[in-house]
């Protein structure tokens, strides 16, 4: 199956991608990558979750944050693409979590944004490398930013 | 107009391109991408710009570190190349700034260094993507470290 | 000297590749590129480093637990591609410091690594950029985590 009609079978609901915060683009084609600036958890009304994990709000919760910006990351690319058929696989997931800094399942929370992304691109295509890591502090006081890479299709 | 043409214009003070840290290299050609590692805020005497945003300096304190990072990153650039006009593109910006964990306005502090870059590499080459976040610590306690990935032109 | 044959004659432990602690690959093919998952100190026994530097343990170990995340990536490296000969160079060392908000010698630290690299690698191919600083926490709340990109050579 193309991930365009998982995409559309898993019935998910992708908030409006975002405008960027700052001087820069929120993807980036170069050659048949595509980069993705870090993107925050949009909400489908638009609002940007909030809160540091251990402090504010739970694991459980900083999961969810991370699919969220998985859902935005989404929204992003088939805003500027189109279609998620171009992309070929996922590259890599970099996850910064807003933590306290005795946190250490940075990990398990990540997994919120991969496992969304082996539901759309599925198990061969989904997964690629990763690093995550707990951050001192994060824009809006999010709990999750994630950046990444995608590799496109020949054309 | 050509980069270097508005980089003269622009008569900016450039620091020293620094002296590695440690075991790296400032700057590696790989194909047609230029990857820089993480730059700290040299001035141009050579001396490095030390605090962290919320405690010992404010966020536009922290704003004009970046652009001092992004000078440096400048410096190496010529250092290594010789003319900025062997640039095509900005890839990527990543920004690493030292705040205190409620500091939440790294893409302000961030555009300090890509509002450089815009001036230089002009708006349609000078945006790329972009993470900004909180880190805990940085080398001798600066308050931006920033890493790039610039696009070589064909030769 | 051939990397494979350095290796050899270095002798060094290594500790089993590991696998992956969430839904990511280790490491991942792209063209003539590799890139490698954030990594963890393995020890040869399987255990995984612990400690945070500047409260738990100090810098001098620090500096050994990077010297092993290196040898963890080694590991992977050998376990997915056969050969270090495979490998031209080291592209990037991206070294996240599990460190106190007051901690500066985030490069002395990941110099551990980069030392190893230089010696399985040679000099003109062990160094590459680099980034090193200090993050707020770790998974399993271990001293160092690294991510890593490598140059194949054409085949």
């Amino acid at each position: 199956m193309e991930h365009e009609e998982r995409f559309v079978e898993l019935n998910l609901q992708l908030p409006p991608a975002p405008e960027p915060k700052g001087v820069y683009t929120p993807l980036l084609r170069v050659g048949n990558h595509i980069y993705v600036s870090g993107h925050l958890p949009v909400n489908s009304d638009g609002t940007i979750q909030r809160g540091k994990i251990g402090k504010d709000i739970d694991q459980e919760e900083g999961k969810l944050a991370a699919r969220q910006v998985g859902l935005t990351i989404l929204a992003t690319l088939i805003s500027n693409l189109g279609s998620l058929n171009r992309i070929k696989r996922v590259i890599k997931v970099f996850g910064m979590v807003n933590a306290t800094t005795d946190f250490e399942k940075q990990p398990y929370v990540i997994n919120g944004c991969s496992e969304l992304f082996v539901e759309v691109f599925g198990r061969e295509n989904g997964i690629g490398v990763r690093s995550a890591f707990g951050v001192g502090s994060l824009p809006e006081n999010v709990p999750v930013e994630i950046e990444a890479i995608f590799e496109l299709n020949e054309e």
